[in-house]
């Protein structure tokens, strides 16, 4: 999983059926220091994050496992928001 | 998923089968500003996009999820057309 | 799904018994003015592919949904010889 | 698999329910001396690994092969405690 | 699939019980022209593999399709022994 936070938000209404009234945001990869990488992915939300939020990310087949999105053509989902993240580096 | 825009087609008659009839653009996954990234993808059409157009692609096993793709042997899906993009970078 | 060209063999005598009578190709993907990447892959061949043909690879799990590779220990397959590319840069 | 430290630790309160009581940890994957790289990626216990041990993490839909992973929308895991790493280099 | 030298293994007592028994080794992806890349992946060996030949290896979840690797946590696996690697570069 990834730390990310959200940044943005993408409109499609043409689209996959099973997409409909899911929630696309764009959220950036964090680096440990917690600063913005340069990338991004398109994940969708299934915990009811708040733009700019830290969030938890799951990419790939496990992003179908989150709530809702089973059979659904995701990979990449918003699995938790994250209240602290705790690290010691050497 | 990644935001990516058509820029071309490719034309393949000796195929699997499954794969008759699909309509196999290339797409260049852009950077959050719009402009294009060098790398590229070669997706199957599962919405009827248009060429030039802002796209949303799905990777993985989940191009399989598109409509239309089950057990073809796709790695990546256009699963929409994409109207607008808002990103709050700091 | 990757543009790339056949540029090799593998043989192998010790290997999984579901690999047997599998054709093994190097293949390398292509940039899309045409010329080659520095990186490579190992794949099957399902369509009965030439050397130094342009091809269409495609990876991860569903390599496996190629023509006679069910259940096979694949991670990536020919699965169609192009054609014609054509793009439109900017 | 890849060879990782633990480094750090998540908390999400606001989370998808099947994560409750998993521990969330962030590990930095190893290079072959050693040292730590840069990247990191937050993985899922599940051997009761310590703080700053080396551990094995698996990665992709073969985290939720994981011991009591099945179902969990999780990437990756922690697999295994490293006691030993033995490379001869040339 | 890649093309890799083995060159070293691993130990680990504490680890997922499905993995008992399993011979956990660090193999490192060779150059077309035979020299080590910077990276390496830990791979299970379901062939026999010997210290220091090139093998062939499988990633993601064709790994679990590997020999006896049915519903083991691995995400790359020894598949092959390579003889030969023929290759025309132009």
């Amino acid at each position: 999983m990834q730390i990310a936070r959200i940044i943005g938000t993408i409109v499609a209404s043409q689209k996959d059926e099973r997409l409909t009234g899911k929630k696309l945001l764009i959220v950036r990869p964090l680096n440990l220091d917690g600063s913005d990488t340069n990338s991004y992915v398109v994940a969708v939300d299934t915990v009811g994050a708040g733009f700019h939020e830290r969030v938890l990310i799951v990419a790939g087949s496990s992003a179908r496992l989150a709530s809702g999105m089973k059979d659904v053509p995701v990979d990449a989902a918003i699995i938790g928001v994250i209240d602290t993240v705790d690290v010691e580096l050497d």
